[in-house]
């Protein structure tokens, strides 16, 4: 049978795949900073490179900010689309990193062996296990499985400035898959499987308060001069009332509740929410008091300030009264949630609280909505009869936390369903220090990649 | 008459007064951040070798810091001291600077030629109008005047952790004097010279809330996970009231009233609360709502958050969940208020207030108490008369809003009284970009000195 011979290669051939990896990682490709663009560039050319080596016809295709990778492999059956992501998120702060964040390695640890490095989980060590289950594939089958579109992106930690233009370019050729696989999610517990099928949007907002027209001495002024970081704290102090509910007006009013069935499904998963919040330190949920943190994390909208800067923040003391004060604020969605009524709502409300001589500069508003996928195309059973299969546990329909706001794109401009599935597990430490991809992860991915080629392809 | 032959000879060699200060001014003494210790070392050197020059016995003294520079020349008369500081504030946000803050300069500007470059007018540029005055008197009359200690120190932009150790030890020799004058303030208008006699206290901490123990991303926490940031923004939001009074419990138990005729003499002052405001673009005092701007940076404390940090600050955006956040707070303080009670008394309010998993880190408190001056000391009416001689306007008793702690050290530590004379503008931008002190400053101030030592010295 040729899947075992598949799987056997993939477990022969695990080293080479891992070099192949590790090669990937040792490139910079952090997209959100601009001196970082040839790194994004080399790792573009890379994945070029390695898919040519493949079989694939591909390219990297230029756009105005990071290249887009595009392969294509012509076989029979139903065409199938696969994305990923080749960037990376920022690595500060650097100084709790054990290692170099690009001077990538497998480790040994108690539980089991990580791939070490930024990207090994988000993204690139999960794209790989598509590209693995393809090269096995081929070893064993003399040719690439079924009718296949790679496509990878390089701006999906920067909020993929170029990626809806590019789609919209390119969707008579990137439309002719009829379905998207996309490898960017994890695992649902630590050994058992799923497929995403319930994404949450994301809003996101920097902006900075302005007061007066320069730093000031606090001695000199300090009383008569309004100072931002006090209104930039006494706004954002206000963003969750004691029942941890967003106060921004209109912020739940297009929030469906989540359906009895789906709650009942999710109950009876057993999620571990005190292993979940223990895992990282915490032990209290902070959300939404009247729900549980499995339904805060997929089914609940969310405001989070992931930045606040003002003032000094150097060695010592100085004592200023800053010109200006900032954050950088991103929201949650989900269900119908629109991000730019979101986004509008919010800097009315921010507006309405500012003081005589305080203005708000508002910077670049981004947002995508919640996506939830048509469950019904038969590709879905298909995915969690294999993954079963491979983990001997079965798969389970979940929601996720994070925004992959391609899931949406993929329907609304190319008229595709996506398929979230991925290997990646909740101690990875993503846009975190440490950021690891075990080495279970990256191995049975990639079986579970041909498993599941097997079913659906060709 | 020999008072205008040293008045003259100032004004004959008033440009190389000028080259003297620019020279200390291209020294880089920032004493808050240790990459600049070697030019504090360097700038108490030349400090000595200036004073060396004038006749003065002087020597750079070795602390655990920054050195104390102690100069001395034995005469006839009241034996006085000379307090100034060398040190200087750190430059950043160094992009609003027009000029290299170390490479100063004369500028002619709309207001009349002024001296650019940090430090020109804290405390460089004032601690020079004094050894300028006394290098003309020796010119003049071949002596330097009366009975002179000099003492600069290189803390005092960064809490001076030298001060009250080096004075204590050294307190049979400072303490000979029996007066001290202090240059580290300003003006009360554009050009009424002031004596100032009321001075607020401060209090300073620095602090970290921590939860997760690790930085988290928000698509897999947010909502669940409670967020530091928030809660440091819910916790410092509520510092003021909307009266914009101060929160913290017990804050106000020590503060006296100002006495009426205190306020009345202020009332007097015509002091121009609009151009204040105006003149660094605001329009709205944002202190307590029933006290005059004068009377919120002269005679009320104040909290301020000098500095806030956490989460991604850098280009573009991360979506993390942020394992801590931080800030730096300080707190003016007047009559008798104790800075170790009021930092306890904060930071039980912020334990008070925080959930479950934050935790608090705080580091190094710091403060010293407001001083008021002994004004019936003669000199305190002397040097009123010589600044009304030199200035054309009736000198002022005024308050402070600024702390300089040393006022209080003299009458604690080596029991004599302090006379804060400046001649600094309100739009110096001390402690900000594009620091100044206007030439009129340096050399009426120089004059100053010179017709005050004329009249309590020898």
């Amino acid at each position: 049978m040729t899947l075992d011979a598949v799987l056997a290669r993939i477990d022969d051939t695990l080293p080479d795949a891992c070099d192949r990896l590790l090669d990937l990682l040792r490139i910079a490709s952090i997209s959100t900073d601009p001196a970082f663009e040839g790194d994004c560039s080399r790792a573009a050319a890379w994945l070029v490179q390695e898919l040519k080596s493949l079989g694939f016809t591909a390219s990297a295709r230029p756009t105005p900010g990071h290249p887009m990778v595009v392969a294509r492999h012509a076989g029979p059956g139903r065409h199938i689309l696969f994305y990923g992501h080749y960037d990376v998120q920022p690595v500060d702060p650097i100084d709790l990193w054990d290692r170099d964040p690009f001077d990538p390695a497998l480790e040994e640890t108690a539980r089991g062996v990580v791939i070490r490095g930024r990207g090994a989980a988000d993204d690139k060590g999960q794209l790989m296990t598509f590209l693995e289950a393809c090269r096995a594939w081929k070893e064993v089958h003399g040719t690439l499985p079924g009718n296949l579109t790679i496509f990878f992106e390089g701006e999906e930690e920067s909020g993929s400035p170029s990626l809806i233009p590019f789609m919209k370019d390119n969707a008579e050729e990137l439309g002719e898959a009829s379905l998207a696989l996309i490898c960017d999610t994890g695992l649902f517990a630590d050994k058992v499987p799923a497929v995403v099928t319930m994404l949450r949007g994301l809003a996101k907002i920097e902006f900075t308060l302005k007061a007066a027209d320069k730093d000031l001495h606090s001695g000199s002024f300090g009383g008569a001069a309004i100072n931002p970081i006090r209104v930039l704290t006494r706004i954002l102090g206000q963003l969750h009332d004691d029942q941890g509910r967003v106060t921004v007006p209109g912020f739940y009013d297009d929030v469906a509740d989540l359906p009895e069935e789906v709650r009942a499904q999710w109950q009876g998963l057993g999620f571990d929410h005190a292993a979940f919040l223990g895992g990282v330190g915490l032990s209290q949920p902070a959300g939404e008091v009247d729900r549980t943190p499995l339904e805060q994390i997929w089914s609940r909208p969310t405001a989070e300030i992931n930045g606040i800067w003002g003032g000094y923040t150097g060695a010592g003391f100085k004592t200023v009264l800053p010109a200006e004060a900032s954050a950088k604020v991103s929201f949650r969605l989900v269900s119908h949630q629109d991000p730019e009524k979101i986004l509008a709502s919010f800097k009315s409300w921010i507006e309405a609280q500012l003081p005589p001589d305080v203005t708000l500069d508002w910077k670049a508003p981004n947002g995508s909505p919640a996506s939830v996928m048509a469950i019904d195309d038969p590709a879905f059973d298909a995915a969690r009869a294999a993954l079963t299969e491979e983990w001997g546990v079965p798969a389970a329909f979940v929601g996720c936390g994070g925004s992959i706001p391609i899931a949406g794109y993929f329907k609304e401009i190319l008229g595709m369903d996506a398929m979230l599935i991925g290997f990646g597990k909740d101690d990875d430490q993503i846009h975190s220090p440490n950021e690891k991809y075990d080495l279970e992860s990256f191995h049975k991915g990639i079986r579970s990649w041909a498993r599941i080629l097997d079913r659906i392809a060709g």
